[in-house]
């Protein structure tokens, strides 16, 4: 099942198939439409489909139908997603009928944390220490090697938090495990890290790779706040950052663009906390920092296109608007140098992801910061 | 006929009604979901209608009939036009049933040549000299008054160097007649301008007026070839440039996006040659230039919204991919720093406008040319 593409796969006119119908999925339909590329949309019904309204063509219906499944494959040149949740038998079933990218390989290790973990620690990129949890006795032994304190996670399906618990002390074990709904999970040390970094990286279909520049996230309640362009990092920080991400889309002979989650710790070291096999909130700064975005760039890479430049032209402040905070939009629409960005989504939820928006600085500003 | 309102006429999650399908329409539409709009296009049938793979309405219909006007209106919240073409008197119709910006006022001047040249010279802003002919002993008039080399212009429906023909002659007035189909025309005095430039400037519906910086112009065979920004241009002509353009869209009481296009005279005085009553070719680069975009910013001025900055972060250098250029995508999207923009047109044809590219250099990069 390995892509054997190489070279265009669509040519301009041609249609991106996208599983997923959120906001990450209306971005890249607009990068679609900028190249001249139709979209079309393939999700589960919703209440609201964000990405429905900027594509050519929506499918609403099961990830698990194959009749759906194929006429989708029919009508698209190459098929990617975006969010990695999308059930890896899905995948590798439309990957037989269509280039699909990022391709079966990629989606399986960032779909399960201890696939994740191992995989990363066989290249020799450190991560967190971390023990599998199959069952009840499972966590004992790992609570033993790992201590508290630790986070406890299910080893699919977590995200923005969920599906995870902090222990502090081995008597919430208990707790802990049915918080997780005793399902396979793996146990991860805490890591008391200084600050939370990301690399948006993009691989081509011929093996070329381009990494953006660094960018430091602040999260709150573990959804991402803000991200700042350039994170403050010494040299070899910032090349340690750019080569572990630039080995982790090689190793996985990945297509398209992944985001890469850092910590920092205490002593300048870099860890990896997890992979995103799609764009990235924290790359949402490309749309106004750069000449081609993280949402272009990955239409590009599974087109089978050359990629493009990552140069940035400014410094750059994003910060995402939650829930009722989109109220305000008249006044951010009004704040000089901000790219204000809504996602059209009509139902207002606590810290649901409404819009971002980005302040533009003059090259240089933060890098002193 | 006045637009009375003043505030937002919609909020995000409303739609956008844009008359016309071509790209402008496109990258408004583009322009209107980044913001979290939809837009609804109305346009003539059509073999292909750009801006409908990016829509989430289309309707094709005739400008002239009241029904289909009538649900279009209904389903959108403002509406607006990409081209300046459309009939007077379907933007008439429709701005007794929803607000519809540009006016009707900025319209009847900008698709008259002759009211045109005579609505800016009465508000004190230099043309070149012109005459108008309603038939052939107007022409001998005209002739006599304006001399040759000159140019006979319908006054109506003219773009991209169609309806025109320029004399060089006086022998030439009977065949240079039935060119244009004897239709109203004005003869327009020929300029031996030493520049082109244009200025792309936005008035809001509370009446404030920002501009861009102001661009310079190449055009080959009568259609845009190239723009740079900024145009080297000594204080007082850049300040010209933009009062010229700031009194144009406040004398109209115009709401949205202008082109203003000048001549640039030997003794460097500035003409206005024409103004488009819409987002303009010339502004393509702030796409990629600015944080607000022409297109975002007509979206901002017609919803109400508050206008947004129009900063430069780079100097740029846009280009048309004009007819079989297209081909050369692949070269183009390798082209270090340069944002490409296709428009999905499926048929080539010479001189088509199939996409752009805007290259962007640093800051003051251009300024010293």
């Amino acid at each position: 099942m390995k892509d054997k593409h190489r070279g265009p796969v669509v040519e301009p006119g041609g249609t991106i198939g996208i599983l997923g119908g959120g906001q990450l999925g209306r971005m890249l339909a607009l990068a679609a439409a900028r190249l001249g590329l139709r979209a079309h949309i393939y999700c589960e019904e919703a209440d609201e489909i964000p990405a429905a309204d900027i594509a050519a063509s929506v499918t609403t219906a099961p990830y698990d139908r194959e009749e759906p499944l194929r006429a989708f494959a029919d009508a698209v040149d190459v098929i990617t997603l975006e969010f990695e949740n999308v059930p890896f038998e899905t995948v590798q079933f439309l990957s037989e009928l269509k280039p699909t990218r990022p391709g079966a390989r990629g989606l399986r290790v960032a779909q399960d944390r201890l696939q994740e973990k191992t995989f990363l620690n066989g290249i020799g990129i450190p991560t967190t220490q971390f023990s599998p949890v199959g069952n009840g006795g499972e966590l004992v032994t790992a609570l033993q090697r790992i201590g508290v304190p630790s986070i406890l996670k299910t080893r699919r399906l977590g995200y923005d938090g969920k599906g995870q618990i902090a222990l502090s002390s081995l008597t919430e074990r208990e707790m802990a495990w049915e918080t997780v709904k005793r399902a396979p999970s793996i146990l991860e040390a805490h890591v008391p890290f200084e600050r939370e970094l990301s690399v948006i990286v993009a691989r081509g279909s011929s093996g070329e790779v381009v990494t953006y520049d660094i960018a430091e996230n602040v999260h709150d309640n573990h959804v991402l706040r803000r991200t700042a362009v350039p994170a403050r990092l010494d040299p070899a920080q910032d090349r340690a950052a750019h080569e572990m991400a630039a080995q982790i889309v090689s190793a996985l002979d990945y297509i398209g663009v992944m985001g890469v989650e850092l910590f920092e710790m205490s002593d300048g070291g870099l860890l990896v906390n997890e992979i995103a096999p799609r764009v990235h909130n924290s790359g949402h700064w490309t749309l106004d920092g750069c000449a081609v975005s993280q949402f272009e760039q990955h239409i590009r890479a599974i087109a089978g296109w050359p990629l493009g430049s990552t140069d940035r032209h400014s410094d750059a402040i994003m910060e995402n608007i939650l829930g009722d905070e989109v109220a305000h939009y008249a006044r951010l629409l009004d704040h000089a140098g901000a790219a204000v960005h809504l996602y059209g989504k009509r139902e207002i939820r606590p810290g649901r992801k409404m819009g971002h928006f980005t302040q533009l600085l003059p090259l240089g500003q933060l890098a002193g910061g």
